[in-house]
């Protein structure tokens, strides 16, 4: 089973400061892209794999989904998204992602925030996503960009620039970021993106996410993002 | 109109002693991936843009491709290309690939080898390819990798680390390689794979090449290549 950083105590402390945590969509960055990235939501029946506090499967709803199934391995999270707007439309379950098993035929849409670069064993979560959707369903999801992932020591170099390097050498990375030793899995936008079309997808959108210039100018600090991109964003449909 | 560097004799003249000069497609290190992703040559029609000293086209020739046309803006490199192995179903023109211009539905595969970085409108180019093949045809190219064209100053660290900027901002960059002031257009993934998937086409297979195990024993000092992929190799299908 996938390391659950987020029922790490100083983790799950850390992570619930974050932007993203306490303003929920608004608050993180790459929102905009990712929604537009969406079909139109109305009537969907929706799995959002690794829902956290649920802010999405909330504004799902509000969009119009008919149903919500939120799925996270973290107990803290689900407990937090349970206690937030109980809405009957949205069922919140602990899930082992790297085991993931849905009812066929079942979803119009299965979505991914920031939680598929956690995982180890993502060919039979593609092929399980793949199922679980009807045909011409929808799977769109964001990971931690390889360019992020893949570094022996990612930070900025004095120069300003981001010093790759393990690019090719895919695996398991330990970082420190809100705790020691968070484990995630740097595969390469190659990987990730014929491990889609293997399970069957075809490829509909793919965005190496950066700040646009309005965000730039609103946050002067996220300028360094445009040197390499944070997020990858791929859309595909069943 | 694209820079025509390979008419610049300096730069031809470095060019004419690399490896995949001399040798030909062995001499590329990224050639065996490339083919694995060609489809079964017998009785194609194929164009080859880029199509430099010709070495695809014969080897498709060779494959049994019923004939190939093979276009590139070098009259230096159309010359040699005439002047080896004269065939009378290979037919060598000179094209300005960033204004091309192909007869519809006349092609089973486009094919192209390190080219692309070096155009400026592959919107077009990728709308005249799909228009050129029949359905359910191949495009098959080569570009060198974004990580490789994006940084202000492309070499690597004294930390053997690849210094990436400048990744998210598209546009021309000048290096110094054979000749001085070389225009490359820097390009993301995800504008290549847009690029296609909006002119209609499938996408079939992504691969972000570095050398094998294999290749890196035969050549130790291509090692540093799998820090970060010079290349990428793209599938898809009209």
């Amino acid at each position: 089973m996938t390391q659950n950083i987020y029922d790490n105590d100083a983790f799950f402390s850390g992570y619930s400061q974050l932007p993203r945590s306490v303003e929920g969509l608004d608050g993180a960055p790459e929102w905009p892209a990712l929604r537009a990235m969406l079909p139109a939501m109305r009537g969907l029946k929706v799995v959002d794999l690794g829902c956290g506090f649920g802010w999405f499967c909330r504004w799902a709803r509000e969009a119009g989904a008919a149903s919500v199934l939120g799925l996270d391995v973290s107990e803290n999270m689900l407990t937090r998204a349970r206690a937030t707007l109980p809405d009957p439309a949205i069922v919140y379950e602990r899930a082992d992602l790297d085991r993931l098993s849905l009812p066929a035929g079942s979803f119009d849409l299965v979505y991914s925030s920031l939680t598929l670069h956690y995982l180890e064993n993502l060919k039979a979560l593609f092929a399980a996503a793949h199922r679980a959707l009807v045909p011409g369903g929808h799977l769109v999801f964001s990971a931690e960009h390889p360019i992020y992932t893949a570094p022996s020591h990612p930070g900025w170099s004095k120069d300003k620039t981001w010093p790759l390097d393990r690019y090719l050498e895919e695996g398991p990375r330990s970082t420190d970021w809100l705790a020691k030793g968070v484990i995630k899995q740097h595969r390469t936008i190659g990987t990730y993106l014929n491990l889609v079309l293997e399970a069957g997808f075809t490829l509909t959108h793919l965005e190496e996410w950066g700040p646009t210039d309005a965000q730039i100018a609103a946050h002067p600090e996220w300028a360094t993002e445009r040197q390499r991109p944070p997020f990858l964003l791929v859309s595909a449909r069943r």
